[in-house]
């Protein structure tokens, strides 16, 4: 799932991403960040103008995440009891509460169609005694958001107009930081209060990839098959490969996006995928594409060193050609390990 | 023309400046700044990779100025002999020079369709006697540009390759500030010169409008009509429109662009053209598109109150929609007075 943080996958036009990747298929599914919205330009204003799909003209599935993580990473002066999250915004200062239910609100009335429970995501590295104190905050987290949701989740503002009683699905989050009897407890706990897909949270957060491995591994297995699992916040193309390979579902990161403004592109040399600093001097002068494999419409099109005097001079499509050709080349990925799982199974 | 400054009409991937406009037709011809690829990446680079038109990969014609504008409006340190201007580079305070010899070797380089003299740009506002000693200097330019360009142009580094001799064509510019005698000889020494298109420079520079009005009439009127005349820099969208129905074949401006990125956009209400500042509280839940008659992808997709929200988040989505609605905005005005002449005559 590309990221649009603020209802935009960065420097990207919709109608491009619908077109993007394999086949011309485009990005299933992006994702949009529940704090970003609410504080800009606020739940409400969208949900008054019919959803976060009619408010930036995307009609393909969306996610919200819950809030937590960015008012974890980003927010001032955050104050935790168990009912909730008190914290300043990053952008003014202002102060601002987080519950599960009133982050559950908030998602109801962005109306993505997949929301997600609100978790407290600990720190790292984190003691085995904060982990599980945390994991336990949670649990209680995931039952309220469950139990608000259904509560109130015929407010979602497209509920009358596609009709048949149709709602948003809500995910729960499985944590337990880096220890795997926690996992273990997490999981079993989410699916005893039962949920329409898991989420796998608080990986990637700076564990060794080994480490990273491990704990989906053991979460996988305690996780319904049937129904959908997703790591959040990965990660490189030869993460997500790996993952996808392990039955992971579902994966978003603001990597091909933030990378491509950084002039980081990805691409494939004899079958290892490789990192390219389009900035470097090597490519002054280099007519190839990024990667004469890829069939975006960036590598189609434009030169190393057309994408190079882009990113050397601040132009604004620099961002714009690097992140569609990254995007593509990790759609392209997801279509790759698809068609190799649909074989191998 | 739209304005591709350093190669690139900023935050406007090519193949969509190839359909944007009346009946998608696209931008016919786009303009790049010498003085910026002289710079950066160099126009040695860009010959060595074919021409300008390669490097970004443009197939449609493009024209280049010559740098002169450029260098008198964003160098430093300036100092003008009857050779040419030594300046220094507004990047890095480098030292470089001038002279209409060199400006037409670096043109030549860049291998746009159309090249343009190296001309003295008079600040505005100036004497009668400074003017008219500039002028001279650009007359003598004029001469020294054409002896040079016809000397060279095979130099060109698409020569070989579109081959039957096809070279670019260079077009001379008139000056003469805002006094009318001055207009007149200066018209008349560029005719003597003899260019397959003239333009006229030196205007928009902070003279009232009905004074750019009335030099542009006086020196249309002595300028061939068979050939392609060109007023450079201009304008609003109701004065390309109002040159156009004077006789002017080709304008360039940076204000479709330009205002874009600052959250000005044109619309038509009730037949008049407006400005309208997207970024005002009113847009905030206006559901509407910024123009309700136009037909550009922008329009057809995006509400005034998602672009009022890229605009204040500063999301890079957001120069690019405005600058794609601008652009279709004044390709559609002109595919309307050419209509309208089309009528009439």
């Amino acid at each position: 799932m590309p990221v649009g943080t603020a209802a935009t996958v960065k420097a990207v036009a919709q109608d491009v991403l619908e077109g993007i990747g394999a086949e011309g298929l485009g990005a299933q599914i992006i994702l949009a960040n529940t704090y970003h919205l609410y504080l800009r330009p606020g739940h409400e204003l969208i949900a008054r103008l019919g959803g976060v799909h009619d408010f930036m003209s995307w009609t393909r599935p969306m996610l919200t995440d819950s809030g937590g993580f960015q008012v974890f990473s980003l927010s001032k002066l955050r104050k935790i009891t168990d009912d909730g999250v008190e914290f300043r915004s990053h952008l003014d200062g202002s102060k601002h509460f987080f519950s599960p239910e009133h982050s559950i609100d908030v998602q109801i009335a962005l109306g993505a169609d997949i929301a997600m429970v609100f978790d407290e995501c600990v720190e790292h590295p984190a003691s085995y005694e904060r982990t599980r104190a945390s994991m336990g905050l949670t649990h209680a987290w995931a039952a309220r958001s469950k139990e608000h949701f259904e509560k109130h989740k015929q407010r979602v503002p497209w509920f009358e107009r596609v009709g048949a009683g149709e709602t948003q699905r809500l995910f729960g989050i499985v944590q337990g930081g880096m220890y795997a009897d926690l996992r273990r407890e997490s999981a079993e706990r989410l699916v005893e209060i039962d949920f329409p897909g898991y989420a796998i949270g608080g990986l990637a957060v700076g564990e060794p990839r080994e480490v990273t491995r491990e704990m989906i591994a053991r979460t996988l297995e305690l996780l319904p098959k049937d129904k959908p699992r997703y790591v959040m916040g990965v990660g490189y193309p030869d993460e997500i490969e790996e993952y996808a390979k392990m039955g992971v579902d579902m994966m978003d990161c603001v990597l091909p996006t933030r990378a491509g403004r950084h002039g980081l592109v990805f691409a494939r040399e004899g079958g290892a995928i490789v990192r390219m600093n389009i900035k470097r001097k090597e490519y002054a002068e280099d007519q190839g594409p990024i990667d004469a494999a890829c069939s975006c419409m960036v590598c189609q099109r434009y030169s190393r060193a057309y994408l190079r005097h882009l990113f050397t001079t601040g132009e604004a499509l620099s961002a714009t050609l690097n992140s569609i050709h990254n995007l593509a080349f990790y759609l392209d990925t997801m279509s790759r390990v698809r068609g190799e799982l649909a074989t191998t199974n």
